[in-house]
């Protein structure tokens, strides 16, 4: 699944092409519900059932009630919103935990907690990449309102014990969030098997249209409004919905359900494209330990530099990611927080495998990855770099 | 254009259609641009390009530079921004000033300010529906940081003085944010023109899919982020772009530019939906007095009630707006704010038409009314009550 003939798609954690039966839905609500949401008219009244019907669908795939489904822009805003506002309206309660290893979303929207008068604090990961419980605990205070764990890392995607800490947090009486925009189709998730009181998403990583998230929250658990207006859904989110885009993202949980995106395949492609890897570059390191994503792989290239290779890569036709998809230049947050050495981190490249993925994808990402390495290897005037 | 054979939908102030050739470069990007726009390889470089040209097809259309204009998920995300955080950074600049007919995600923003610790001032309009500009100089205080007046209100259409207002504001170093949200295709938009410093846009209102909006900020003036994460848009909007629904937005403008959304011809059908109106119902009244936005006509239909009119026209398949968009049922704020009697502000219905609307819809609408009229009389007890 990729948009040029002959191309390789491996950045499905950077976003995923559209699920052609998504496709189709999204685009029979696009031309058929014309009318505001909002509006009480007949053409209003058919955007209102398509979302109402969404928003069913992805309450039930996630073990939710639908009136604990608020439909947002995105994941960044689902996060930014539960951070700063999640378990609110005590003023007293201004202190938010997040590990170092979430999604900036998460981090900058704790960083922002802080410069309005509250603070933060930030939970390194150990050196496998995983964020212990007791870490977390450890950094509580009487006035923490929230912590922040992501079910498994975009980078990494080494799985964190979210559910082993909702109840520490929920012992404590602090709120918990968990980012799952990385997880979501890779992983069950379920609110209440993970117990947390907010779960974020995002449209875009489950073939479905960039421009859609979800904030679930847990009923009962305040969360002042963070975008406000005409009060569309309940007055929790002001805007008009993106009506084609929620429906979109409530058939991408119907396709889940239907097992489409069933993720043992591309497990299998993920395990050849790791065997592969070594086969061409046998100094090939796997960041991070224990459980991960079952189709992605951090892989570091000692020696070598993330961003060239991947644009070898890409001349090649094989797009990955060096690190995060932030295009700041900077070494990977997550990385750096793993405490990952920096000649490791600088040549890590990220890849991320989806429903589209073939074993001819994978034989043909290993040649390229071949081609570009010599290409980098010969164009260095020095041999390369083997030790770090 | 309408989503129901022999429908007729006259609440293009609602949400308008998609455009034919939108639709089709909103498809192209969602099938040909499947990266993530912030990753360097080929596929995100692709989605990169798209949003790039879209940004200067608005900057265009709007008469600004391209390094002005900020991508979110609408026009209420627009002005929450611009209300919360524009010209912000002076902790002693904290007072904002709106007008009382703002759009609600104005005016929710606003209060917002004031619940942070910073004060609000709301300014009413005339009973003719026009803010003057001298009740909003004389709002303004030595810590206002903010004016808030809107180019034409979505409401009854009428016309507000933004260039005139934006000369006072500059010459007392205040900043105003003009939402043009509901004038966007049927008046001139330039942002040099109106002077204002802060401007905002949605795409579902001009033809595009919703899920879109735009903020222009002029150059030089403080804008604090408002959503943050992952540094995309230079840091000032975090968030994955929607990268075909930005594209669209981008070709919405194109197509405006070559006429397609040319206000004349709905300008006519207007006048002779106003006609018919006033044959079927000659105590009907316009709200609002002077210039009005081509499309829009708020009409009072004394002793009736707008919602049961409204619902009794949908039966016959015109989709009309009672009031504006939103679901509370509360009176207008807008026509409140008018000091419009009670009585006849219930009695309104606002019908906006667009590029879609033909002389067979009008003619359509008009019997569609005489009849709910009619059913409306015959199930009251009483004679309707003319008088206000």
């Amino acid at each position: 699944m990729h948009s040029d003939a002959g191309a390789v798609y491996l950045d499905y954690n950077g976003s995923t092409p559209v699920d052609p039966l998504v496709r189709q839905a999204f685009l029979a609500a696009l031309d058929g519900a014309v009318g505001n949401p909002s509006s009480a008219h007949v053409s209003g009244r058919a955007a209102r059932a398509a979302i109402d019907e969404a928003r069913s669908r992805i309450a039930r795939g996630l073990g939710a009630d639908s009136s604990e489904i608020w439909f947002t822009s995105g994941g960044t805003e689902s996060n930014n919103w539960a951070v700063l506002e999640g378990a609110g309206g005590a003023p007293e309660r201004s202190h938010v935990v997040v590990s170092s290893i979430e999604h900036k979303s998460v981090l900058q929207a704790a960083r922002r907690v802080a410069e309005r008068g509250g603070s933060a604090s930030f939970v390194d990961p150990g050196r496998d990449g995983r964020v212990a419980v007791d870490d977390i605990l450890a950094a509580l205070r009487p006035q923490t309102r929230l912590v922040a764990l992501m079910l498994a890392n975009n980078e990494t995607g080494i799985v964190q014990p979210v559910a082993e800490l909702s109840a520490a947090c929920r012992a404590r009486g602090v709120a918990l969030l968990c980012d799952a925009v990385a997880a979501l189709g890779k992983l069950p998730v379920d609110v209440r098997e993970l117990g947390c009181d907010f779960l974020s998403l995002s449209a875009h990583k489950l073939y479905a249209p960039k421009g859609v998230g979800v904030l679930y929250a847990r009923a009962g658990v305040a969360l002042p409004p963070f975008v406000v207006g005409c009060g569309q859904q309940c007055g929790m989110r002001g805007g008009t919905e993106n009506t084609a885009g929620v429906v979109a993202l409530g058939w991408a949980f119907e396709r889940m359900a239907a097992g489409v995106f069933d993720p043992q395949p591309v497990r299998v492609r993920c395990a050849e494209l790791w065997d592969g890897i070594q086969r061409v570059f046998p100094d090939a390191r796997l960041n991070g330990e224990g459980p991960r994503l079952p189709n992605t792989l951090s892989v570091a290239f000692p020696g070598y530099d993330g961003p060239a290779l991947q644009a070898a890569l890409s001349a090649r036709g094989v797009s990955v990611s060096a690190g995060a998809s932030a295009s700041d230049g900077a070494l990977s947050h997550v990385l750096s927080a793993m405490k990952t050495p920096p000649a490791l981190a600088r040549g890590t490249l990220r890849f991320s495998l989806g429903v589209g993925t073939s074993a001819a994808d994978v034989a043909a990402a290993c040649r390229a990855l071949d081609s570009a390495l010599r290409q980098l290897r010969s164009v260095s005037a020095a041999p390369p770099l083997h030790t770090v």
